[in-house]
This record gives structure tokens, sequence and C-alpha cells, in this order.
């Protein structure tokens, strides 16, 4: 982590957050400093003006490279893109059964999941107000069905609390609002914040709070069929003779304070988390394929650029085939977009100027790693009653994901068995790939004890060793410093792609930075 | 409302509650009072022991008759049904284009709905924890898909708070959990509840209401990025140049506390509420088809049962044709299973006992009503992004929920304009069934205005209308004294059916009183 030295931004302070408290936190605190969150899409974009031929060497065929192509083509530019891959999407990616990914290293796994299962190793979700996915999906045609985050039979996991025997979300969720309400509520009856609560509020509170926390007539929150009613009951009730139901004991707020379980009680209410969200049928991938549809015959697939020049006369990107050909061949255009990650953009010969070079260096992409492993029933579901949604641990998994598609389905599912970031990551990454499966079950099974019985294959991915990539996300050491720098027609080259970006890692933030960029170069040529 | 002054039950609380509160109160105290929970649904019936050619007559062919009829069967039974109406299914009910719904006094209502799109009049959601519903849909090959309970993008709606203009549910969420965990972090801070927490968890429990209620480092809710990531932006952020997200103002507790906008915070989290819940993909009657599928072999319909008489020989049920036959015929078997709701068998010739009377006589049928408005396009998802789950309001429609279907398609969409119970249905209830569209109109336009312009047509069922039910589900006036009665075989007849249950309301209740009523029957039959 030498790179995060340069000094206290509030990326440095993420990367920080990362390495001293796990991945959970660091997500957490992501959401919560805004580098998660709605999208200022404006509709569909409309470029006036007749660019009289101009044509544009567009780098790079993920999202913002497609969207670019797709967009500057509809306006009457000449386009061509050129993609390191033998297909479209970048990180908008997904693996299925029969897929090889090879990474850097040489390390080449061979995806053996079941017909219609997958693993999203980059975006796995939309957002309800990522307004540009959402959009170009309908006029693509890509089908969306709701990613279900929150689920409150999911469990909260601490290895340090309770015995290390996870937790059901209802139940902590019920009782730590219940009890600090409770304590709220007490303290304001007994006129103890007097200075902060008006009388006139303080009645209203108070009722507020017991409907809130479910607490009785006396402010208390304790063991009710009212409270069951959002906790759990310990006996369900029922139909016909001895069918009550009978109410469950409540967790103390001391157990649940130093089990550090309310961690992530609000991780599922960020802006970018909160329901309804979304993902592609059949894989995020469907996406890619719904641009690759409509811009393929632009792409020049299987080349590795090894030079970017611009100058007063236009670009031109020189490049050999990614399959380790050595004869080098050129591009040239009036303009570039260039969507390359700045990971990799940095060890390709180009001219920029020394902002844009200064730019580039200061960016350095976040460390994640994903294992998917499939099991050879859901037992997740059959079992424990679990129907999508996240539970969260304070273990290097950080998380696992239980599928939001095939519900109710007898056939083998796949759960996304660790999403970590920072420090957590590195246990992933550090080891060598076959034995991030087996860290997955490791981590996993003092969840799921059903883990080692049910298991059948997995795949995991780190990003740092996607040769594309070379990480998952681009983090700024100092963006303040760099930001707008990144930003400026620089040797008739503009700069797309999600770290150009304030929705950073996110597709929302690809699609919108390269319509921000098309605009801009749309009125340079113009002038309109 | 004679019905319930005879004394102070739970019952009675709630149908007070319902009158002196508006419905969304009356909702909020059945969960929070254990009438919706759980299931204690234990898997599929085996039934052991020959039965040995005992025949079975079951009344009605809702979800608690069929499930009878079909464990019955399948136990060695000769089982037969007789049902009023034309098709299986009672209150597992969905009005679709084309059909006709003709209701008490004779006022007809021909559907309009385009293809595809529905109203459920009864039950609509699935919870995760209804086993046996979800058990039989697997089995009987029902597809279900996630119902959206809970949108932070839905609205928050009081008349007399903030003009009567509709706020996001995130935003009062958000702003409403932040400033009491402000409040609560600093009176722990200040020492002023030493009486109500340890010194060792006080540390903890600022820790954790920084986390949760999103607060500074002085333990303050202010408007920030990191508070906008859960209440929402001012501006949105985005791609490119100047695309920092802009902060927005949070709403000041004592505004959120007077609009009483936290009346229904909590409403989307009850047990039965909490995601992951499920509906059946086009329509809640998949489930009546999936059973009625597997007997209906074994049902009459359209007979209207006018006699029930049980002995020492058997039970003989006399019928007559429900269209309006005045021939009276007779079905006859060694035992019956009758799930015939009370408010109508009460008005059935019968020879049941006092108690079995006296149990009958308590139950009132809960007044509820439904609305269902076509509009000629999804303007919710189209120019709200509101996608599936519910806005609440304190008008008498209650809430609005929008589809949680076909989201993104461009053809007409049909919301769920009214739900409404108690006091808030009678304005329903009471005015001809034309002017129910009139009213659901004119209370939803003032959440969402383009109502006038988009509305295409509807339809409203008000349960007390319904000839088959006279009601919407059961309620005991006091269950103490009679509901155990009403469990009792008496003249060789058992009761099944939702108001035979502690899951009143929902066809989880139906099932399961099913279920044990077969059992005890089964039991008696083989003395296994």
């Amino acid at each position: 982590m030498s790179e995060i030295s340069t000094g206290m931004t509030r990326r440095n302070l993420l990367a920080m957050v990362g390495i001293a408290a796990g991945a959970s936190a660091m997500y957490s605190a992501m959401a919560g400093m805004g580098y998660a969150g709605a999208s200022d899409y404006k509709g569909p974009l409309k470029l006036e003006g007749d660019p009289k031929g101009t044509s544009v060497l567009i780098l790079g065929a993920g999202l913002a490279g497609m969207t670019a192509a797709y967009e500057l083509r509809n306006a009457g530019y000449k386009v061509q893109v050129l993609e390191y891959r033998e297909k479209a999407g970048g990180r908008c990616w997904t693996l299925r059964g029969g897929d090889v990914f090879t990474e850097l290293g040489g390390f080449k796994q061979e995806v053996k999941f079941a017909e219609g299962n997958y693993l999203n190793p980059g975006p796995w979700r939309i957002p309800s107000d990522h307004y540009a996915v959402l959009d170009y999906c309908k006029r693509f045609g890509v089908k969306l069905e709701p990613f279900i985050q929150q689920n409150y039979n999911a469990y909260l996991h601490n290895t340090n609390a309770f015995g290390g025997k996870p937790q059901r979300f209802k139940e902590i969720q019920a009782d730590y609002r219940g009890q600090i309400s409770e304590l709220l509520a007490k303290a304001v009856d007994q006129k103890k914040l007097d200075e902060l609560v008006t009388e006139e509020d303080a009645a209203l509170l108070i009722e507020s709070l017991k409907k809130y926390g479910v607490l009785n007539d006396k402010m208390e929150y304790v063991k009710s069929d009212d409270v069951s009613g959002y906790r759990g009951w310990e006996k369900d009730p029922g139909g016909g003779v001895d069918s009550a139901g009978v109410p469950s004991d409540i967790i103390s707020l001391s157990d649940i304070l130093k089990g550090r379980l309310w961690n992530d009680l609000i991780t599922g209410e960020s802006i970018d988390h909160q329901a309804a969200i979304f993902q592609p049928i059949g894989g995020m991938d469907m996406i890619a394929q719904g641009f690759e549809k409509e811009v393929k015959d632009l792409i020049t697939y299987n080349v590795k650029v090894i030079k970017i020049e611009g100058g007063e006369n236009g670009v031109t990107a020189t490049y050999v085939d990614s399959n380790g050909g050595t004869e080098e061949k050129t591009a040239k255009a009036d303009y570039c977009i260039c969507t390359i990650p700045f990971s990799v953009l940095g060890q390709i010969d180009h001219n920029f100027s020394s902002d844009m070079t200064a730019a580039i260096e200061d960016v350095y992409y976040a460390s994640s790693v994903k294992v998917g492993l499939e099991f050879k029933r859901r037992f997740w579901e059959q079992d424990e009653h679990i129907y999508g949604g996240i539970s969260y641990t304070n273990t290097p998994i950080t998380l696992i994901s239980y599928p939001s598609t095939n519900f109710f389905s007898d056939g083998p599912g796949v759960l996304l068995a660790a999403y970590s970031w920072g420090a957590a990551s590195y246990q992933f990454n550090a080891v060598p790939a076959e034995e991030r499966i087996e860290k997955a079950l490791e981590f996993g099974a003092e969840i799921h004890p059903q883990y080692r019985e049910e298991f059948s294959n997995g795949v995991g991915v780190g990003w740092h060793r996607v040769p594309w990539t070379l990480g998952c996300y681009g983090v700024w050491r100092d963006m303040d410093a760099h930001y707008d720098n990144a930003c400026k027609m620089d040797q008739r080259t503009l700069m797309a792609g999600e770290h150009i970006s304030h929705l950073p890692a996110w597709q929302e933030g690809a699609i919108l930075s390269a319509l921000d960029a098309i605009q801009r170069l749309h009125k340079h040529v113009t002038g309109a």
C-alpha cells in the first residue's frame, strides 16, 4: 500500500479505513462519503450540428467506450473502437459455465457452473437512481429483475460475538432500534433533554418513538407479541388448535453493542442500495451485449494499444495483437476518447501533457476480490428461508450474497461467497487462485454449516490480477489537484470511464463520463 | 360498528383503533399485535393409516377447502367439494380485463384493464415465512416473483404537513433516524443517562449511533455528503466536468414530528412485510388455479349451501343452484370440513351446538376496500422513478401500491390506488361503486398530479359487498372465549379457513387451519 503515502485526502482516508477496519467498514465509508449515489443523467442525448466527417478513435469497448461510439455515430461522426479483449463490456462482465479466465501470472480458471448460473465479477446491481444505465437497458431491450439487497432473514455475523453464531438481521435490527428508542423516550420523559427538545416536540417525540421502537405504554421494549411481530417469534403462529404464536426473547442492547452487530444495520439503506434496485436477467453482461449489438461493427477486437500520440492533426494509436503479436499497426482519427483505465494507461507510451500525466499517476486502482461458489442445492432457501439479500460478517469474505433470481428452484445455485476490498481482499489476492475457493469455503462455513457438504465448484477473481484493469476501480489520491485536469482535452484526447466521474466503480459513472466527454467534444468540433 | 360494543378484547381494541386513528394505524396495530406473522408449517403432510373408505364433504373451494380436498384424497378419503362460485379460489382472487364482478345489491363492474394487468382484491403478497403457501406454490408449479414492499423513493403524505406535499420515504427515514440518534448520542455523551447505560456500553453506544444515524464527529446530523448518501442529493453526482454531488438540506425533527410522517417508517418492516416477499407472476389467483388443477374433479360449482345437518351417521348439506335455483339437492358424507366464512355460515340453517353457534356469532368480518386504477402509462416509473413499493397517506385511500411486475414497460399500468380498512373504508363502501373510482382519483391526485391526465379505467371492490364473504376477513370479538370451541369437532364437522387461525386474513392461515383440521380428523377416523 505504498500508494497511499502521499497525504491525507478523502480517498486516502478511505484506503486507511480499509486497512484498519476491514472491508465492510471501507464499503460503508465509501457510501457515506458520497462515492456512491444517484445520477445526474438527463435523458437521451441530442447532439445537434453537423460534425462534417470528423473522425473519433475510441480506446476501450467497455460501457464508456461503447456509449461514446453509439452516440457519436448517431451524431454523424466516423467512429472506430479498439478493444484489448475478444469481446466488449470491460468490467460489465459475467462468468458462466464453460468460460475460461486467465489472470496475470497465467493462472487459468475454467468455470464449471451449471447452465443458467453465473457470477458477475464486476458490477452486480443497478440502483434505481442510475438513470442512464436504466435508460440504455430500456432502449437496448435488456430485461431487468429486482435485486434483493436487504433481507431481514439474512445474517449478521461476528466471530467475536454470540459465540460466533450468526444472528438474523431482523432480530438485531428490531432489538437495536427498540432499545435505543426506549432510552431516548425515557430520557425525554424524565426531562433530561429539555435543552435539546422543546416541550411541544417532546410529547410527539415520545409518541413517535413508541411507534418506531415498538415500545409498550411504559416506553419499554420488552418480549411481547408486538415485538415478535418485528423480530420474529419463538414459535410461529399457525392454524387451528394451539396455534397462537409464542413471543421470542430479545437480545440486550449491551450484547448487540459489544458484538458490534450494529455495524451493518444501515448498509443496505445507502442511496445506491435502497430498494428497489435491479439486475439484468441472466447476468450483468447482458448490458454489455445490449451495447455491443449496436456498435459491434465499429470495434476491432484483440488489440493492445502500445502508444498514443496526439497533435494538431489528430491522434494516432499504435497497437499490436493482444495475444502476443509483434506487428505494429496504427489507427488514426481527428480526436480520441480514451477509456483505458489509468492503471493500464500509465504503462502505455503517450505524449499527454505533464498535468495529464500527473493525473494518470494520481489514480491507483482499488484492490477487490469476488469469489463465486456453486452448491448442489439452494440450502439457504430450503433450510434457512433466505431468498436473496446479503449476510455480513467480520471475516475476510465480508459478505455472502444470495442469488436474486430463479428463487425456489431445485438445481444448483451460485453464491457470491466473498466480496472484499482493501485489507480483507489481500488475504485472497496473496494466495494462489485455487486457494481462494478454499478460503471462501472456510469462512463461509462459519455462517452456513452446509457449505462443505453441498459444495460443487467455484471461481475467484482478484481484480489486481485482471490484465486489462489491474484493479477494481480508480481511486484518486488527490482528486482536488488532478481531477479537473483529467477532464480537459489534451492532445485532442478526452478521458472517459468510471474514474472520470463522481460515481466511481459504478457503470453509471462510466456512461455519464462518456456522455459528458462527447458533449464537450461535439461542442469543440461544431462550435455549437 | 355496533358489533364492537361487547367488551374490550384485543380485537375490540383493534376495531377501535381503526375507527379512531384511520386505516393505516389499524393495519400497523394488527401487525404489532401479532395478527400477522410467520407460519408454523412443518412441510408436506403425511397422513398414515387407512381411512377405509371414509368420506368427507368439504364446503367451500377456497385455499382451505382445496388444501383439505387435495390432502384427504391423497390419504385415501372419498372427497366431495361444494363451491358457491363458478370457479375456485375464494378470496385468492384476481380481476383482469374482461372479468365481470357483481356485488351485493346487483351493481356490476366490467373490468377493462389491458392484457396482462390485474388487481388482486384479496391477498396480494406472500411473506417469505409463509412456508405452506410457498411450498404448495412450488409443488403446484406456481411461479413467484419478488414483491417490492418497501421503496425508499416512494412517498409519505399527510395533508396537514409540508403544505400537503408528499415527502420521499428516504428523506424522512434518514432524517428521523439521524436526528433521534443525535439526541441520544448527545444525551449519553453528556452523561445524562448514567442510570440507564453503563460506562462501558456508553462509548459503544455513541459509536454505534454515529454509524446508525450517519452523525459527524461532533455527533451531529447535518447537511453533508455523508448524509446525502442516504437521504438523496440536491444535485446528483455525475460524470466528467463539474459533476460532484451537491448535498441536500435536511428536514428538521420538529417538522417530521409535527407532520406525523414517522407513522409509517416501520410499516414495511413487520415480520410479514420484511424483504424478500413474493407474488405469483400474473396475479394471486395463479395459486387458486394451481390448487384447482389438482382437485377440479372433486368440486361441484355454482351451488349455494342452505342447510348443514350433522349427526351420528354423518353430515348432510342441502344446496340449491347459486344462480337463483330453488331445486334442493343434498350431499352426504361421514364428515364435513366447513370453510364457509362465519359471516355467511351464520345465515345458513345448521344444527351445530350452542358453543359453536356462539363462536360463529362472535366473529365479525372486517370492512376493507380495494380500488385498482389503470393509467395510460407508468408515470410513477417514468416521471418519479418509483419501481414498486408503497406510498402511505393519511387520506382515506391509505396507500398507493405500485406494481412489482413488468417494470419499465411502456404500456398502461394498474395501481392499487386505495386499500383501506375500518373507518377509512366506509368512505368507499358508503358510496355507489362507480364513485369509488372517483374518490380514489381525488385523493390519489394529491400525491400524483398526473392522475387525471393519465387515468384510463378502474374497479373498486368493497369486501362487505362481496356476496360470498360479506367482509374481508374474520375478526373475533372475544377470541379467548370462543376460538377453542370453533376448533372442536361439532356434529362431525370441523371448521377451517383464515378465521380458524392465528394468521387471520392470510392465505397461510387458511391453509394451516385446513392442515390442522384434517390431521385431527384423520386421527379421529383412524385412531392413529
